[in-house]
């Protein structure tokens, strides 16, 4: 995607805007849709701020809902193709279509026993995590209690955007 | 959409959930990723409930997002066919596929008096209401103050999740 300067991205309708950033929290434009209205942006710290901000105002099953509308780490989404483009991306850098039947099957295992446990799927930045560091951070989370999970997941949340936001947007030092 | 009972709505694993729910508030799937840990829900009327209260319960800033992926009625989306399949069924049944070149201008004025004051779209339950009543309504709406008015489309959305939701779950009476 091309990249927006902050004073072009002031200047996008809700419409526009909704389009632009509605998937940097996954599935769920309500997060863009709801922090248009901050605009003017400073920069693009001051957009990744608004959206954090907006995500831990959320109520507990607001926030457990926005790891809800995340999709499991190659899960059935996953084997069948049907991430949107961001996840298929994010997915793939961290090797997770290059797993071992094993791994694989290690992965399926965990991330069955963590939704069960908690109720949403396992969430983590990809990005910022190869293969081996999601199992074992699969492992250890696992270990967690609901609320502090909850809120491990969304910090995981606000890594993710930052780093979609960074597709997106122009920092300044590149300008 | 084939009718579900209550008891098949409560057996949905929360992917299959929002899957199904994922629409009836428009464009925002993390109503449905939210309520679904409500399960087992007594009814409809209780699934109903749940969705209110959580729609209630978003911080104001949420709340105008959530109005804000409401498309413009008559707007560009329905110009170009490109609403959800939903929207698209509910202008049709109040005749705003059906507009003169005048009540198309009219409307398509007022709409954007209205997200220049208020900074959101105009929302209204268009199956409750005829093409005559809509723009009587946007006239009325366009008096009020803006946390007034968000309060007032957030009532709007209830009402089209509401009507959304008995397409897709059977109600008691039914059975």
């Amino acid at each position: 995607m091309a990249s927006l300067a902050i004073a072009e991205v002031n200047k996008l309708d809700s419409e526009e805007f909704i389009e632009v950033f509605g998937n940097v929290v996954e599935n769920c434009k309500l997060a863009a849709a709801a922090v248009w209205s901050h605009k003017p942006f400073q920069d693009v710290d001051h957009l990744n701020q608004t959206i954090a901000d907006f995500l831990d105002a959320l109520p507990q099953k607001g926030k457990e809902g926005v790891l809800r509308c995340h999709p499991d780490l190659a899960g059935r989404l996953a084997q069948a193709g049907q991430l949107t483009t961001e996840s298929t991306q994010e997915q793939k850098s961290a090797g997770l279509d290059q797993l071992t039947q094993d791994e694989l099957s290690t992965l399926t295992d965990l991330n069955q026993q963590y939704k069960v446990k908690f109720g949403f799927p396992f969430v983590i930045c990809a990005r910022l995590n190869k293969k081996a560091a999601i199992l074992n951070g699969l492992t250890e989370r696992l270990k967690h209690g609901a609320e502090e999970e909850t809120l491990a997941g969304v910090e995981e949340v606000k890594k993710i955007c930052r780093l979609r936001i960074a597709d997106i947007v122009t920092s300044e030092a590149k300008l």
